[in-house]
């Protein structure tokens, strides 16, 4: 039987890339300005070393997590590189809509900037359930349309519910892992009952992966805090998030070395579940004020992410049809959970009396329900739009393999 | 014969690492409080920056400093992350007994949580020289005990000799590297002296290596800067360990080459001796004000750590069973002698009488004896501890493998 | 026949590193002093993040970017690393002449550095063009002279033509390249135009190279904005390097897609294109103040970087014998020139008159002149220096190896 290649992306991924490319030109072209002269000088001195530290996050800690799979490296880094510009880019127009619907021009700034980063994340989030199925189209229309559905919630929950921005910004994770978890229902791949033959990883692609996590790990702190402006808050969030982490690493290891029959560690558990406590912290930052809140917070998220990954994932494969590659279920959905409803509870115990207790039960509670079914039915709309072949899938053999996508090494330096 | 598994560690590092990060939180709920109300706000944005380098160095560049063996990558990179969190949460508690005495609070801020950390990586030091012939719970008893004896130490030396909490904590280097001699020296395992099977490098764990090498270099001037207050000196300390380092770098390179038969660089000397600038610079900088002398210093330092790692260190496994993985003694111990000398010679060259001197000289002597005796002595009682067999230590053909400790690739992603 | 093994460089490499590093030591003993009075207190704060940023372009993510060839990573990166700190003081103390010469003294503080820094930078990009088929005696010699010549041209262009630091700096790029170029003309191998045997790389090597790249796209525009004081400008230029890099990623991917007959991604090609829009605002910074003019800059600029690693590098190769190994002509060049271009035009846009108009016209079009004319010179010169035997180059065999240079493997821990 002659070797089956994977279809050739040279009319789709080119033209799309330019398409959009341009376009983002144009438009930029038009409607945006720097906003200068509002300028607080020291803010900006302020913000420009956690404004780094987040982009280590999104442009290179996710892709290299999700370089995990031996054959993967090149996709998984590369991929998520392409797929975080143009989710900021298109997130930098959609967060300026309201401004250039009043005054007819977005004024951007550095916080801006950040702010599109984040809604980019929540990208990058469903795309770590689609790892090594899906080819860059895919992803880089996941990634538009991710972030359209999360900006319209986000405007959604701050137009009907008058949640902070803070806050709404902070369902990313809730809104990334429940998007990405439809579309591994609707891209369902029957191969992936049994495994992918290359979904495995190696003794240097691990180390990758880990220079990803542990660069994620140490940056989570300025991802939560960078929209704090007040400093000794952010003093706060900085710390709380830094202990959440701490215990999260801590107890997902023992969680893994517990619940393994040999009584060893496992690489992708430990990698993956070591952010539950900045997740959950991320969603209840505004009414944790005690340390011991914190680590109890990332106790409990990683013991409920770890426990998730080990078991949960292949239940979801066997009973639903859903491959989840880096179980943003169990990484970022529970711990997210998880920290909507800390932030509940404190937030209960923290009032005077029933009635604001009550009031602020039902808003957030509302808030979670519109941000799961906005999540969900983005979800399914994108996942029915990609099912289209026109968007060229790669074969069941080619997933999880460089040499899909990329010319492959003896001839690729000259020429 | 049957394949021999090295020991479960199920029913010891689960249940340590619980009832550890259990108690942490616990004690924390009690004690801990967060430093709001004295908080400069300018000083936090000052600090966050260095603080994130420190957290680089601390808990990735360490990591993949020890992930240079060809099979001990994700124990080397992820023991060091695990030991580091466990041993700075130990830290933030022990430097707070103090003000738990008298306020019955600790009360803890940035700072608190960045000499915690520079507490932290004296116990990373000393595993150094463990680095493959520990399992991960070994590791953890080691730090929490090297914590203890060097916050204990330097406890003694704010008490007793009235040194600066600035120059008693770069004693670090110096404690650090005698305690991890001595549990070479007690946990000596026979084979080490012909060489252990997988105690070898190749070309990709090299490079992983070179990668935590060059983020310890390059972020070395933060760690020797970041508790000083004055910015006027504190660019006198970044400048001076920056051209320390530079010089270190030069020399390791050309002393590697220099000692070779062949004319060879050899990258495990290069990749150690880079640093010993920046260690004799930590322990002197508080009287080191020209560049030439952080140069000469710093010239000094490389040569003897990079003849100490070339010939020492096959010397002291020979001839008293010290098998120093890293070479500690001569990447931290040496330049750390080295540097506590020149601090002495230069604060007698800039006294104005003798009266002084000498009595600088007594109790700059003083502070040595006690860090040595300290940590050699918790080096002793650390190394009988670790020898009880309850710790399951691995056999030898299982030292420097990953293998031992973590659930391996084909059948560890999915479940 | 006998392996042919590589000339030994002992009696080359260790004495060239000693001499030059005493004679830097003793330079600085005389003519260095820290500028600490005139501190400003914020600028430090300010400026250390930036400079910490630079410091992983100079030292690690050039290196990293070099280590993409199957055999030779220890060299790229640690080569790298070496001579960016032999330039670094090179450039300390050429930088310094001038007020040497006036007051007899030269000092120095964390802009100083940086400033030295980028003069270094220069030189790698030259190296980049050299990269496998040098040895680290070439490389240190290419360094001094490199930015000997770099130096003297930023004195020639501010002295004679009045150009700002803040251009006259950025020219690094248009020098570099053409310095390079000049070097790959004089110092051809027959053997590399069929393909150096070991000129490849493999899945490994390429993620290695991908972080440097990835460290040095997220860092570029600290690269651009570093020197600039204000800080509304700076913003400006933070903002437009980001978009121009942004856009240039996207296009880099876009025409490698494009222009690949199987539709696939080029790995290299993408790696080395991404930074052309950095390169290209870095040239015209002073004049560009919307983003789209950043976006269509960095636009242009990935288009004609793509498309010239793609087809000028096996053109230049075959026609002229001039194998540039990381095609430094089409990333750092191309992207410079058109960069300076893009400055002109906008600059006589924005002009009033025809006179002014003309007049900066002319000072432009000479500066460039200068630039590439003394580049070439200087070029020349070093690679005819280099030719000399003395200096024992590898045979072909040993290009892209890192056995001609280091100790290996086995081995190599023990002794």
């Amino acid at each position: 039987m002659a070797p089956q290649y994977a279809p050739s992306l040279r009319s789709r991924l080119g033209p799309i890339l330019l398409f959009l490319q341009i376009g983002f030109i144009v438009i930029f072209a038009f409607y945006i300005e720097i906003d200068n002269e509002q300028i607080d000088k020291n803010k900006f001195s302020n913000l420009y070393p956690e404004f780094q530290d987040v982009n280590v996050m999104v442009f290179l800690s996710f892709g290299f997590l999700y370089s995990f799979f031996v054959r993967y490296g090149f996709s998984g880094s590369g991929f998520n590189f392409l797929v975080a510009i143009m989710a900021t880019q298109w997130a930098i127009l959609l967060n300026g809509i309201e401004s250039w619907y009043s005054r007819g021009k977005i004024r951007v700034n550095l916080r801006s900037l950040v702010v599109a980063e984040l809604c980019a994340s929540s990208a990058l989030i469903s795309i770590g359930a689609m790892v090594g199925k899906t080819n860059p189209v895919h992803l880089i229309l996941i990634a538009l349309l991710e972030v359209s559905g999360f900006v319209l919630n986000q405007w959604l929950l701050q137009t009907l519910l008058k949640v902070q921005l803070l806050n709404s910004i902070m369902m990313l994770h809730i809104f990334g892992s429940f998007f990405g978890l439809m579309l591994t229902l609707i891209l369902h791949r029957t191969e992936s009952e049994q495994q992918f033959e290359k979904e495995k990883f190696d003794r240097k692609t691990g180390l990758f992966s880990m220079l990803g996590t542990l660069l994620l790990w140490m940056f989570w702190p300025s991802f939560n805090s960078i929209l704090v402006d007040d400093r000794g808050r952010k003093l706060g969030v900085v710390f709380c998030t830094y202990l959440a982490l701490a215990v999260s690493a801590v107890t997902a290891a023992a969680v893994s070395v517990l619940s393994s029959p040999k009584g060893k560690l496992n690489l992708i558990h430990v990698q993956s579940c070591v952010f539950a406590g900045g997740v959950a912290i991320g969603l209840s930052m505004s009414v944790v004020h005690e340390p011991w809140q914190a680590m109890t917070i990332g106790f409990t998220a990683a013991v409920v992410s770890t426990i998730g990954f080990r078991y949960l994932k292949i239940h979801m494969l066997l009973a639903f049809h859903s491959h989840d590659t880096f179980a943003v279920l169990s990484t970022h959905g529970l711990p997210g959970l998880l920290g909507w409803l800390a932030h509940l509870l404190l937030q209960i115990k923290d009032s005077d009396d029933h009635t604001t207790a009550i009031r602020f039960a039902v808003f957030h509670i509302c808030s979670l329900l519109i941000t799961i079914s906005l999540s969900l039915s983005m979800g399914i709309i994108t996942g029915l739009l990609l099912k289209w072949n026109f968007w060229r899938p790669q074969q069941d053999k080619k997933c999880f393999d460089d040499q899909a996508f990329w010319e492959f090494p003896q001839n690729a330096v000259r020429k």
